[in-house]
């Protein structure tokens, strides 16, 4: 009985390089036959949000937290080196001249090969994020699903 | 013989949102029958002070990093979205009203499902912390420690 | 047939106090007898520059990051009370002060209990770094590289 092996990964961080890290590291190790997940958690979730305005009817602080907070991936900033944003651009652009694949296409790739992308409903909760607002083809749970899914796993990651 | 899982958690980071995240998983995994370990080290190591200065002898240096840090949970800033301190109010607000507990709550609810909070030695030398100034009911030691309760884990995070 | 333990880290942080970390659990579980391998991707790649500037051919792209990037351990800030340089000089007078081991001597440290530096092959090639900028006996590999270590580890860490 050869069980696949596993990945788990809680993404924390909103910051673009970590995003992409996490991202790189799913969709190799899914690339070597690992059953992958990516739970997103806290500024994680932002990876996941739609890049347009959902309309959808909201308290006073939950608005604030949606305002103040990048929508999906292509707005996030980097960990180091963000000077307001040009670096960004400029991982972008470099990116761009090696042909490295840019945060949306590695998230559509992983979703194509079946990582798991669990939105931490805790954190949806706390911040007033609702699933229209989010990009489609996710599962959600909590802090158990993620023990769960983890506690067979080979490799456990926090980025 | 079934042993019981084993989670161990590095906390690196001094910062509220990440110290929060540590305790979630601690409890979550807790919860779920593991045997789990908080290495607390480095700025991580602030999340176990007293919130009251206590009178004990130490060298200029010493003196200078207990004032610049953090004393407790409840006065770390947030990694993302501190704006000067008001993140970490925003964060309490809606954790508040999200009947969510806070900090403080988390890491006495881990003491309680017997979580083993360790503090970090060489840390605590290094930046001139005594046991008189940590909470009660912690346990000590040094890498060699994390090292040996980690190699058996099922989920090895750094935070 | 007794195989060793195993323990990969990935060193993402490009932060002093973050890379001290990361070589301080290398060699710990090193001493205890693991096979470790630091996987230096991303920031992290900057802990394995050689001080000096080495001649090599750039672009304009690959010529900025270079110059604002730091050039080795010695050169990079802290992740927390940084102070605009001043964080990293008074950790530094610390750990003279109680003889601890300063991140230079934990790298020649490492690579002497036979520690895997391993070299992210694509940052190398996003960030126009060659191995001529980086210090000797090094490992060069990919994400591929990195999961074929972890699948077997017991002990996984992203700092």
């Amino acid at each position: 009985m050869a069980e696949n092996k596993k990945t788990t990964i809680i993404l924390f961080s909103g910051d673009y390089d970590k995003a992409m890290a996490a991202y790189i590291i799913a969709n190799g190790a899914a690339a070597y036959g690992h059953d992958v997940t990516i739970f997103h958690t806290f500024w994680g979730l932002n990876a996941l949000r739609k890049e347009n305005q959902v309309p959808v009817k909201k308290g006073f602080m939950e608005k604030m937290f949606g305002k103040m907070m990048p929508r999906g991936v292509d707005k996030m900033g980097l960990s180091k080196m963000n000077y307001l944003g040009m670096g960004p651009k400029m991982i972008k652009k470099v990116m761009k001249q090696h042909n490295a694949m840019p945060l949306p296409q590695l998230v559509e790739m992983a979703q194509e090969q079946d990582v798991s992308l669990l939105a931490c409903t805790m954190t949806m909760d706390l911040l007033g994020l609702r699933k229209e607002e989010l990009i489609d083809g996710l599962d959600y749970g909590g802090v158990a699903a993620y023990i769960g899914e983890s506690e067979e796993a080979n490799i456990t990651l926090f980025i």
